[in-house]
């Protein structure tokens, strides 16, 4: 049974995981840390990481770039892998990450969710056989009405996955509304839906001689990053000093 | 049991609707015109409507421009209506089509597709109630690899359906790409998908709160459109002069 | 403005209207009921609806069965309509439902989701044009991996709705495996996945010649129920006694 | 340039394999069998492979029982492979086929279709990733009203592949409405839609917590057989002798 420490256990994916981990029987949560300390958990809770005298298997880490640096220098100190989930950290703190990997393991993962990390592969191995074969790749994506950016993170990750399995052959095209003219081959389409509050879905398409493949990803809220950093956890335990990622944890 | 004449009975098309009709007990082909005679059909073929003396209620064209004044001509001058599927005619004929419209019933459309025709009227309704409601409304259609022009002639027509029941309050957005911003409430985004031989895939998505309403079109060939010019037919024979369209024969 | 009372405040569904009120600029909350008043609200909160002295339009209800008596009691007397969201309510409950429905406005119904109320309505004209065309009509819902019923209620609702517009021609069909047989036109088959955590998806299929025509609803997470409740009770501020259900509401 | 003989080249796969090399730089058919040699072809059309003199690399079979014993016979003494696509072979057959390969190189697959072969590799790749955290499997198979059995062949073979990857631990359920009972993990779901003139859809959904990854193929036409079968012939020349099938043309 993998012992994990639960850093940021009181915000909204520490709860997220602390559910998570409780009907799952390959790990337990042995200690959480949080600067807020009124809510009641069936481990105990300490308000910053150097005040936890638990020994742990590994950390997963949800909280805010403000305890980064005292969370890895805690990892690197007592050798416990880290899976490090908070986003916005500094330039410097990312430095920090790349040294702390030099003396433990490190995961950190642009999307946590393990089902698009499952995609960001597959996708490679269909490309091969069915570009291969003259089909058409597409994306389209949608998220809610509130994102500023178009395509997504993810759509682009995906793109770039299958763009990287044909040796990056393809264009991204955005619009086809101002050109008058067939598709080239050579084009892979990324369309961007907005609307409600859609948490995220991905749909890769390819598109053949009367047959069509497709791939879909649906999120139904956020709590998908949790159940992607409690399988990098159970992974990530016991291994060597390194930097991983998800990819890593999806083996196939 | 209404009598039709098949006009281009030898086209695909037209022999598409031969085999639809055989298994509908509503209407019979009682006549058949096709310059190319060579083709065995359980009703008699003439090589022109003028040489054709076989009373029928109702005349199913698809063949071509070359061949409408005669058809045209006909339909007048013996009162036969007429369900009118050839496309690309010229700018004469298509008065010669309105003229002709005053004495003889002439149903032509767009899209002859029930399918098609039947959610240009659900979206209004759906649009009245969702888009009141806060919904956002999106629109993706999938073509082949050939087709030059998008979006979709169709989809225009489904967003300009939509934009109508919200008296033109929508902005249509092809392209989100190329700015960081939230989408306005005001906008209607279509996406357009190429690849393979995808016949014409429509999808009319409201968002909401948590909730998001789909209408999907998918065609498996163009036989569909057969499909709809016989049930035209049937509504057709009968009826008085004028000008109709397939929002007449789908009828909520 | 609509001046509602929200019924059972403190509950994850009145704290999603809360929410949802908020954004809304046709109705506002002038005060909550909740036996737990521990959580801080924008408006006052009463310990029970008979110690409530503010003025209302209408009163949303998300509570308990305990609470229903004195709540209908509170509506009757004061003459202020209410939209009932509980469920579980006992056989004499509903009576008392029915009796009150005579003295003040009682918004009831088995799905709140403003989307399924819609389609319950849409399916309907489809059934006429479509069925009558020689479309077959089949069901597809999804849900969670704990729920113990199939097919899903809202399901078996949107088939009955079919089949009323087909004046009650259809049966229903769970299971084709075990028989070596054609579908029959009667037939409407209802086909019910379970898995994960997903909230509520249902897919009517409409399937032609070389055409299908296909309504979804997709559900992210219960708050839709809230959703609706908003828009019912702006509907029914103002609204004579009487028994109401969302098809009231969703008025195409 | 692979140098193939179309076996049945004027039957309707015959004629659509014919026009899919035609636009394939890898193959080209330098010979026709068939029976009926009434149309017009770019290759010369022998009545049967036995008065063909034409040298080739491959032969692609899509005739009838009736002229495979002659095709094998052929095949062996000439050392040519074979894509052997007819149906319906005798028992007899079928080890006339076993000895065939013992010879020369014979493929032969229950679905020749490019797409569900390669879904049958991936869903293993899925299952092992996702089933090992937890998601549940489910498929939803679509055929037209014409077909007897229910699920498909295909349902079936792409069960079994999850199956074979998960050390068969699924019972498979047809059906959840005669029970009132909650899912259980070791359940693999197959619902089996059927309607209007459906080629096939197949959807493999895998639902995770708040998280759904699906995989799906629509067959828009049999023509995808004929695709499938081109780049069989194309991997099958100059293969040792023995039996193949399209999970080895499908190399990921």
């Amino acid at each position: 049974m993998v012992r994990a420490i639960m850093h940021g256990c009181n915000g909204r994916m520490g709860q997220v995981i602390t559910g998570l981990v409780r009907e799952d029987e390959g790990i337990e949560i042995v200690a959480g840390i949080d600067a807020y300390t009124g809510r009641e958990n069936a481990y105990p809770v300490f308000e910053s990481i150097d005040s936890c005298d638990v020994e742990a298997d590994v950390v997963i880490d949800f909280s805010n770039a403000g305890a980064t640096d005292a969370l890895l220098d805690y990892c690197t100190g007592r050798k416990v892998p880290v899976v490090l989930c908070t986003t916005g950290l500094a330039q410097e703190q990312l430095s920090k990450v790349e040294e702390a990997s030099e003396k433990v393991a490190v995961l950190k993962s642009a999307n946590m969710s393990l089902g698009i990390n499952l995609l960001l592969k597959l996708v490679k191995d269909a490309a091969k056989v069915l570009a291969g074969a003259g089909f058409d790749v597409e994306l389209v994506e949608r998220h809610h009405n509130q994102k500023v950016d178009a395509p997504s993170g993810t759509a682009i990750a995906l793109a770039d996955s299958i763009n990287e399995a044909m040796d990056d052959a393809y264009t991204y095209v955005y619009d086809r509304s101002q050109v008058r003219k067939m598709r080239d081959k050579k084009e892979l389409g990324i369309s961007a839906v907005r609307g409600g509050t859609i948490v995220g879905d991905h749909e890769i398409i390819f598109a053949g001689a009367d047959e069509v493949v497709e791939f879909r990803h649906t999120a139904y809220s956020k709590a998908i990053f949790g159940k992607g950093a409690v399988e990098a956890a159970k992974y990530l335990a016991g291994k060597p000093a390194g930097r991983y990622d998800m990819s890593d944890v999806v083996v196939l």
